[in-house]
């Protein structure tokens, strides 16, 4: 399957991603997110809060793909340095930013600490990505989106970027979950018939459960009416005698 | 902190999770493994089923850390292709290996198809690593351990795997939670324990819920009494009346 969509990657940044701390939810939801709007997500990656690995890896994604998304790493304490290594991998000074000074003073009063105004230090050239959840906002520059890690804030921020982003062929996708057999039984003839259809990927995921294992094949494709053709080959395919016993649910 | 540990990285291979229709769990599983035989994994990578950005993070990784796992693409299915991407990666042929070939042999019997036989293909130099759930193996190249996608498969077959990998300094950790302050009020306390305590890592993740928000203060290091000194410092800092009215619960 190939598509014309525009691309991205997605860069998750923290420490308690990779000591295995925190299990990241975030990846799930951008992956979502972007299949929604038909932006064909093609890298992930984790690294820890280190400046020499953030700066890369923004460079890297942001010049490999047409978007980039990052989650995680800006907040007020010292161990959030996002913002900072987002600028230094543009090559740009990270000043206050009016607008989010102000969003944060009006949140925080009397309690506004440097702490809390280094969360306005944003790139500069870089646009506030608002957080309705609290206050302290994301930021776009060029193409990369630099979001909070705490996913219901992250979430949040996506509302705010939606627009900013423009929409590619949505894929559609339909699966057949089959039980009975293993893999290896329908591996010729799905092989067989994904050579026939170049333009639909289908792809088979085996699953393993105490109450027996099954197979789930995904069909996936921008031609709705092509990958529904797909499907009922398959499942045809499925239920022929050639291939009982054999279970086919839907769905 | 700096370690001096044999460091690691992960490749998670397959177009499910960058499409969002699987999440991912193996990352974290593998993160816990490293990090409980003092490894540390330092970046972590997502693609696709496709050869190229296999072959080409593949290579990246193994030459930029001590250790590659990847996981996912080896199955008997047309889009499980990593095991012959590795051996593009490395420049070695993929013969089928005869001790993969009799162990799928006894388990498949008469049922012992070409597409099952693809399985037993392992990149020429490789060792296995014993499937103890479907008998199919994985295999380890060079400083590159080849697991299964499927988190029960991936997880019996770290069992094999143990004993060929190196011990470093484990790295301890201890948790403070604390109630009713932003992180922002304990910021600046806490990135002045952080510059006195160089040997120590201290991160703060904040957490929101419905039932109210907290702070997870984080004193990660390899050598425990440190650990415990910046803990039971904090723990004296967070309890004093600069930073009342603050709740310090317990882990």
């Amino acid at each position: 399957m190939k598509l014309s969509n525009p691309t991205a990657a997605v860069l998750i940044i923290g420490d308690e991603i990779l000591s295995g701390r925190t299990a990241d939810t975030n990846l799930n939801t951008l992956a979502k997110f972007l299949a929604g709007r038909g932006i064909e997500l093609k890298e992930a990656r984790v690294v820890g809060d280190s400046r020499a690995d953030i700066i890369k890896a923004v460079n890297r994604l942001r010049f490999g793909y047409d978007f980039l998304f990052t989650t995680g790493g800006i907040g007020p304490t010292h161990d959030d340095i996002t913002a900072q290594c987002v600028a230094e991998a543009f090559g740009v000074e990270l000043p206050y930013h009016p607008e989010a000074l102000a969003v944060l003073e009006k949140r925080y009063g009397d309690e506004f600490n440097d702490a809390r105004r280094k969360m306005a230090r944003i790139p500069q050239g870089a646009t506030l990505i608002a957080n309705p959840v609290t206050d302290a906002p994301g930021f776009q520059i060029g193409n990369v989106f630099v979001m909070a890690g705490v996913p219901k804030i992250m979430q949040g921020m996506l509302k705010d970027i939606e627009d900013r982003l423009p929409r590619g062929e949505l894929v559609v996708s339909r699966s057949i979950t089959i039980k009975g057999v293993g893999e290896g039984v329908i591996a010729a003839p799905l092989a067989e018939a994904a050579r026939r259809r170049p333009n639909v990927s289908i792809g088979s995921y085996p699953h393993l459960s105490a109450s027996g294992s099954h197979i789930q094949v995904v069909i996936r494709g921008t031609d709705e009416a092509e990958v529904e053709e797909a499907e009922a080959e398959l499942r045809a395919l499925f239920e022929s005698e050639t291939l009982k016993p054999l279970e086919v649910l839907a769905g």
